[in-house]
């Protein structure tokens, strides 16, 4: 049996450890199980009992006979790992535990889940969890779980699968769509991830057919690339993958370590993640069963433009305030309408709405609109808003509504009175329809704005003088001098600098780099050259660089003593019209990132920023420059003179070639600042750090 | 009969063209009156028929016999404007007319308008609408409306009165609240405004003993002046007023005529106004049902931390990070909580979530946790977060909640699963409940850190000298010379200044400021001098400044030959930390504001600044300078020499003093920049400008 079968439509099932005391919550996978209709075996381990539920059980896993395609381990601890590893003997295909208690629960729970590590590597038994409240399927009806939502009297069949990290998140979501009258495919808590995780069952859900779109509760990433490939391949087969994710409040807080990592956060690195694999991530709970409808089936628009028609112009309203916030255009209504309307009493094309108030909630009125609206090349998509009509005349608004379902063009209905009656016809029908003005805004600006999954930038091998570079600051340790040689190495400008090793010789070095330059004294034991008095700036002759090369000299001496000085570095002083810091980390969850932000205090204060995933090309690059606000200074607004972009956009993507694995010590680097000169005149950094991984 | 009495609590109301024919909308209030089983009198206006639904109708109002408390007119245009006169001669208290088609539909609907005006002036008639959809009272029953909504079964009673400028709105909450569990003591539809208006109606629910808690569908401020009374009126009464208003993603756009308007919005100067009066303005519309209950009788706390304890992990994690999004902190368990729950087999202390899952949805563990919750000290609020349980067996974990109810700190309970039956349990025994998330964050939010209204500084009379500087900036037109004149007569430091009429006199000038200086042209015919060539900055002496006096001239000519040039301005050159724009408007909603922001190309890019209504004292101007983010720059950040803050909040109180009626000439005024030295050295005005009112 394959592995999805094992999971989501195993014939025979195993229960470990399965209580007959319902008020246990061991009890409940079995009664679940039975209660809708579960068409395989259900077979029962009790060591102290003959039959669980009158169904004959086992004193264990041994004694049970034939194949066993999924056992459901519910028991506890090292109780838990023996029974795991009788399956792994039984060649059981998947198992799934329930406990919690692993890794979840400090270093002695560590351990144990050391344990299930290893079993599952010698064995190669499938493991879902620990901490996994079950795997359910709708059809056939397999209510493989311990999760208290499942005591529902019927299992709505549907087609959104879910896999969840939160367990008791499944029961609130299955719970939330029964009452919209929306059903899933396949439900699952993946728990602790020790194998099977987020990323590898959505790859098995792409190819369900009972499955139109991929839902994810996150809390974490485990298999950032699987989930990757998955996103690609859902795209490609028409199946939205939809997130939501935990951890936005976090920004820029446990992993700022460096000004990029407090700049980007690891809320924008996830961001940045969805962005690249082309998975719509919402911000509301409730979006997670609301927006799929919307998107499924349907590639991202090209344009932003809604019209926008309804029966009640407050309701409209707000769903047009929360698009705008969104960042969607709304399109007024095409002349065809407007000219249609007016002999019917009703005048629009004043305001960008149309409004049918009360004279229009008439069926014929209603789809006649949505009608042209639709037929409109003025806009990407269309929306009615119903008013007090939906809750208790259907037949006015909401009904005429039905036939647009699977419209060419995005078509959603939101409601503004709590009506019931009218969402599940909508809903059954096929139409998207939303209870809050919030999540309809956020559905369709997914649904026009979202990315498809871009392009993965080729990972450019090495040069060999970028590795010679590598080696020799790994061996020496990174020093601003040897990080500039790397990133000199990659492509990106760095402003001409010499090495001399004493006071003398630092006239001649200005001649060599051309004045005005600074001047940095080089030592390794002194960490802040500045704080020692160890930078001159703006000196504009090789005379006057001298007489400071023996100032700083005197203020570095008296300032450390004991530091060992190797000379000086003579850099070519620059400017530009816009100062960029450039940061490149390997985040612990979604790996390399590139992120982009304006120097200077104040760009830091607004954490103005761009994050992607690296490598990026310079098409990626330019969309990062164009997302950093402070930015908007070389683009030309206010009349001030453009910067160069292109040239600021081969930098980026040079750097974000430390993505390369060759370059896998490089835990962080960052250059700081990189000018941005005048349009043609390129960029140039100044200044860099590179940090090594322990 | 009182003006409330009429409006709400009515004994006989007239119906002015009430229709027999269900299907017609004008058939509706009473249809609905009766249903919901009004105990007074209804007396039909009907020309073409005896009775109207089994009660005796009248040809017009003047063959209706007794007084009449109410008249709803429900006829259109002149007909309307026909029957409200016959009211007013008849002596009617108020009248609602349901007609639109007035001053929301262009000119010759606003002129009808006028003639509403006229006779509401004349006859003293209290008129509700045009446009108004109805006036609703729960108990004792009068569902005096047109609106489909109340075709529902049983008017539930309940004590959130809500005032709405969108008739469909008010249907549309009913349902939501209804479907919660929610009643309204009353609902009001006030349309166009012509007479009663928001803040009046608002005022007569401070003093209603049915209405607990004010909530308020807005679209935009026709009263501002009797809502600010009323609200503050409210708070001191202890009920909430809660505001939903439409217009947020319009920021900057249709009042953004000068930098301040652009950088501040009309969204800001609403949010302003709440934040002056005490007025809780929600995001989410939902929220305007689910938030009344944690606000009411309960002033705003001093503290921000809030204590969480769950049955679901997943489910707690979402509503602490939309706490956290919101700027609250999250409060640990208190040590005797840890204590308690160790011997049950709970490990609780090590997140800041006290976590019972599984194993601690036991009533008893659940009412134990929430007692030594409320007792801490070191939270100011609890929340409860209820999983799956709350769907099947609320007797688990949320009947154990009940006896929370009135707790003297704010509780509040979310369910993440859809659980109707939990949340009317709990919405019934008053412990205020949540369905999502975003809508619990944001009422812990509204409830712990909205603010009391705000004492509203007295008016300062103007000085002689400062009306002697408007008199003669309104005679002259306000250039830069007078604007600078008139801020310094309000105690607004402005760098030393001396105009004179040639280059020849600029030399001496040069003494009287000290150097260095700047040099600008002084003529009328020049807007933009720097573009005319018309500036120099930093002239070190006199002998430079008078050579640059001469080159300026020369430039100038070329640029502008037929320009009448009135000789120079010698001024100071300052220099400050932080460069301020100081900004005074008259809103159109709201009256006089005041905005700060920081000033630069980048600051007006990322719209940092802080709005307040005008005038402020040096205590708010001080909140003001903390919420500039921007301003981090002088207090402190990254170990930069603090600015004058005490100084710079003396010159925004003194700007802010144009508020004064006897500025009302002045429309708005700007000061950019405003100069902050360092601590103790004070600030200085560079340049200003003042735009007169048309």
């Amino acid at each position: 049996m394959s592995l999805f079968d094992s999971l989501f439509q195993p014939q025979r099932i195993v229960l470990i450890g399965a209580s007959a005391d319902e008020r246990r919550t061991t009890s409940r996978p079995q009664r679940f199980l039975q209660k809708h209709g579960f068409p395989g075996e259900i077979l029962p381990v009790n060591p102290g009992r003959a039959e669980v539920f009158g169904v004959k059980a086992y004193k264990d896993i041994d004694s049970v006979p034939g194949a066993i395609d999924h056992a459901y381990i519910l028991l506890n601890g090292k109780d838990a790992v023996a029974a795991l590893a009788a399956c792994g003997r039984r060649d059981v295909r998947v198992a799934s535990i329930l406990a919690g208690g692993f890794a979840d629960a400090g270093a002695a729970g560590a351990s144990l889940q050391d344990e299930l590590v290893r079993i599952v590597k010698e064995t190669g038994i499938r493991l879902v969890g620990p901490n996994s409240i079950g795997t359910v399927s709708s059809d056939p009806p397999v209510a493989l779980t311990a999760n208290a939502a499942f005591a529902v009297d019927r299992l709505r069949a549907g087609n959104w699968g879910l896999v969840s990290q939160s367990g008791s998140l499944i029961g609130a979501l299955l719970s939330r769509a029964d009452a919209r009258g929306i059903g899933f495919s396949r439900l699952i808590s993946v728990g602790n991830e020790v194998d099977l995780a987020v990323g590898e069952i959505a790859d098995l859900l792409v190819d369900d057919p009972k499955t139109k779109a991929i839902l994810l509760f996150m809390e974490t990433l485990r298999d950032g690339e699987r989930l990757a490939h998955a996103a690609r391949r859902a795209h490609a087969a028409g199946k939205p993958v939809v997130a939501y994710k935990l951890g936005r409040s976090d920004i820029g807080q446990e992993l700022a370590k460096s000004h990029t990592g407090a700049i980007a956060g690891s809320d924008a690195t996830f961001d940045a993640f969805c962005r690249r694999h082309g998975i719509a991530r919402v911000s509301m709970f409730e979006s997670l069963i609301d927006v799929p409808a919307l998107l499924v089936d349907r590639p991202p628009a090209t344009g932003r433009r809604v019209a926008v028609a309804t029966t009640t112009g407050g309701g409209a309203a707000m769903v047009v305030d929360n698009m705008a916030m969104a960042g969607l255009d709304i399109a007024g209504p095409p002349q065809a309408l407007v000219d249609w309307l007016k002999p019917l009493g009703i005048a629009a094309g004043e305001g960008k709405l149309v409004d049918l108030t009360l004279a229009g909630a008439k069926p014929e009125i209603v789809s006649g609109t949505i009608e042209r609206l639709l037929a409109d090349d003025a806009n990407d998509a269309a929306i009615f808003v119903v008013g007090s009509s939906a809750q208790f005349n259907p037949e006015l608004a909401v009904e005429p509504l039905l036939r647009f379902a699977g419209s060419s063009k995005p078509f959603a209905v939101a409601l503004t009175p709590a009506a019931e009656k009218s969402l599940a016809l909508l809903t059954a029908a096929g139409v998207p329809a939303f209870r809050h003005p919030e999540s309809c805004a956020e559905a369709m600006a997914l649904c026009l704005l979202r990315p498809t999954p871009q392009p993965v930038p080729a990972l450019v091998e090495p040069s060999a003088a970028a590795s010679e570079a590598l080696r020799f600051g790994r061996e020496r340790g990174f020093d601003e001098r040897c990080a500039a040689a790397l990133f000199a190495t990659l492509g990106v400008p760095m402003a001409a600098s010499v090495a001399v090793p004493d006071a003398r010789k630092v006239a001649s070095a200005v001649e060599t780099v051309g004045a005005p330059v600074a001047l940095k004294i080089l030592s390794a034991d002194i960490a802040h050259k500045t704080e020692a008095g160890g930078v001159a700036l703006g000196l504009t002759d090789g005379q006057h660089a001298a007489v400071a090369a023996r100032e700083i000299e005197k203020r570095v001496r008296a300032h450390a003593p004991a530091a060992k000085l190797d000379g000086f570095l003579v850099q070519k002083m620059e400017r530009g019209l816009a100062e960029v810091i450039l940061g490149f980390r390997r985040d612990p969850l979604v790996g390399p990132t590139v992120t982009i932000g304006l120097g200077g205090v104040l760009a830091e204060i607004y954490k103005d920023a761009s994050t992607r995933l690296a490598p990026v090309d310079e098409t990626e690059a330019l969309q990062m420059i164009a997302e950093v606000k402070g930015l908007a200074t070389i683009r030309g607004y206010r009349n001030l003179p453009r910067g160069d972009e292109a040239a600021l956009a081969r930098a980026i993507a040079a750097f974000s070639a430390l993505a390369h694995p060759a370059f896998a010590a490089v835990a962080e680097a960052e250059i700081n600042p990189l000018l941005v000169k005048r349009d043609g005149e390129g960029v140039v950094a100044v200044d860099g750090l590179v940090v090594l991984g322990r």
